[in-house]
């Protein structure tokens, strides 16, 4: 095969993403983050930031741009150096793709925990938790319990 | 859901594994090295070693026995510190499940142009041109352009 045609070939089915797929890129890739910063001008003075990235070299980015295109939400940004970073804030947005998404496409690795404790932190809010000190002390303690022994 | 039903869920769902779903934790964890060394006893006075390697943490070692099932091929072996590795160096078990995996299943990340040459390098060998000087050339040449920017 020439090597065009492979390069061609290549960004040709980059574009080409299923569910199994996304699956197991983000058991190696994704990451479920959940922020808690203090922030003096939010009523119970504290801001939960739950986020969901996937951080590849820039020559992956149109890679990046197809898991957007998949997921139909988030960004593409500059991350650090010469890394790309997708990301996804928006609470309706986690509500509605994100969170469904992997409830449904269960993730293999040990990661599935992260993610369903950052679940737990979604839907919390989505109730409106974290604007009481209770519902913020619960998600605190789900918040600190994440992401431990990381895979990277 | 209760914790210990969480964990027997993920761990029954571990040993479930598609094929696409090994491609996308592939073109995230996966490696195709090409080990080229001075080896006195070898007949050309190199030897050139292709492996295929997938390193997790060592929580996520029913994974990579799993992997290996699938594959039916390989060994799960400690790595560094807390971590371990899947790993393929058998040169008829790259060629008849590892390279036909990946040919058939096309990696989305340019890990896939990495992928062609360790497929180049295999291919070369069961021709065994790795025995002489012009073949271990034309193998160093692809071996030095190969991991350029890997994602770790």
């Amino acid at each position: 095969m020439a090597q065009g045609t492979l390069r061609d070939f290549t960004f040709g089915i980059a574009m080409n993403l299923s569910a199994e797929w996304i699956t197991g890129f983000v058991d190696g890739e994704g990451c479920f983050h959940v922020g808690v910063a203090r922030h003096e001008d939010m009523k119970a003075g504290v801001q939960v930031l739950p986020e969901f990235t996937i951080v590849q070299h820039e020559r992956d980015v149109q890679l990046l741009h197809a898991i957007k295109a998949y997921f139909g939400c988030g960004v593409v940004r500059k991350n650090h150096g010469d890394r790309m970073a997708y990301r996804v804030r928006d609470h309706r947005h986690l509500m509605e793709h994100i969170v469904p998404f992997f409830a449904e496409h269960p993730l293999r690795t040990r990661k599935r925990v992260d993610f369903e404790k950052f679940r737990r932190v979604v839907l919390l809010m989505d109730a409106g938790d974290h604007l009481n000190e209770e519902g913020l002390e619960k998600i605190r303690q789900i918040a600190s319990q994440m992401n431990r022994g990381a895979s990277r």
